[in-house]
């Protein structure tokens, strides 16, 4: 791979969102291991979520890996902003959570559309250890939410 | 901050419960790296729950706010007794799981409740990376149940 | 304890599968610091999910607490795999999955099966922190899953 993560971006046609600093929730807390951890990330655009809903019931796949597709670029704007910048960011470990009727079983399909974006952005740092679950509800009632493990490359 | 954490829970007249150790089921894991891992906390108080049910189907947010604040104090209590001291804790981050009815999306109202406790005993040290989410069900019917990952103050 | 891990595991009748490499997929992810990550693991068995559903609406406790030891037995392998051998690991947290009816509350009696098979193969090397929680659904429907993080023994 010859392209820089940024040049991956742009050829995706994806704006990381500028991480906004809170003086009481943090985005990230970075052990003194080295390891950081991502605070749970939602697929907001603008501060509003383009879809809402329960996978299998309300809402359907396709629809599903967009906002998943949206929180996996917010995380990995935090992660950027956590290292100093896309091209030392390597991803360890990502939580997939699904909002899921019960008889929904295609999670993996769904976190798929994160994991694809990362391994297409950063390569062989963006491959990572992965779970996916279904979940009864999220926050505001998003269909995903993202937990994300990263480091910086030494 | 001129309190210290044990200053600060005496304010808030909240008494760490006794750790105790089982020969088979382990509070806390340790990693080679620092990081510590606490075990699921559910909000006990003496042995009993004192509440059982799913947010926004047979509780309300209140009550389980009260249970979260509860089952971050008992992870508290687990995190001084594995560094040795409140004052030695760090926390890293915190998973909430939100017992939820699936059109119930205040989880991150409910977890709130545990951070800010976090962050009023341990101030800067109590800021962490969190994630929270709606969930089926929980051991024993519980409203919430909380993980986390703390380190010990270098 | 005198036995080995690998003599442990034979008294149990239990056989570690393969672990099979993909491009694209991994089975996990070793942090600088030496945690390595295990992708969520199912209870398959030669590809297949011995039972489907949601406990305590279409299947039972025992059942799963089959599937619950399935899945420890395919995190031990792919755990093995990452260190070199059963005998140089260390299991320092579990996360259980269980897809659960909302009323159901059995969830640590199910992952049970897993820590109780950790700790008769490890011995004190098993010994995990753990949480334990009921999912709305698991991908292609499968009763549990289990994401595990060890490290190697040094």
């Amino acid at each position: 791979m010859t392209r820089t993560p940024a040049e991956a971006l742009a050829e995706l046609g994806v704006e990381l969102p500028e991480v906004k600093l809170d003086p009481f929730y943090i985005n990230y807390r970075e052990s003194g291991s080295g390891q950081i951890h991502i605070s749970g990330q939602m697929p907001y655009v603008n501060g509003e979520l383009p879809a809402v809903g329960t996978v299998g019931a309300d809402i359907d796949v396709e629809t599903a890996r967009q906002s998943m597709r949206i929180a996996t670029i917010n995380a990995l704007a935090v992660g950027a902003h956590a290292v100093g910048g896309l091209d030392k960011l390597r991803i360890v470990q990502m939580l997939v959570f699904v909002a899921s009727a019960p008889d929904f079983g295609g999670q993996s399909n769904v976190a798929d559309a994160g994991s694809e974006l990362l391994v297409e952005v950063l390569g062989e740092h963006g491959r990572h250890a992965r779970t996916a679950i279904g979940v009864a509800a999220l926050p505001r009632t998003s269909p995903v939410e993202v937990q994300m493990i990263v480091e910086a490359l030494t």
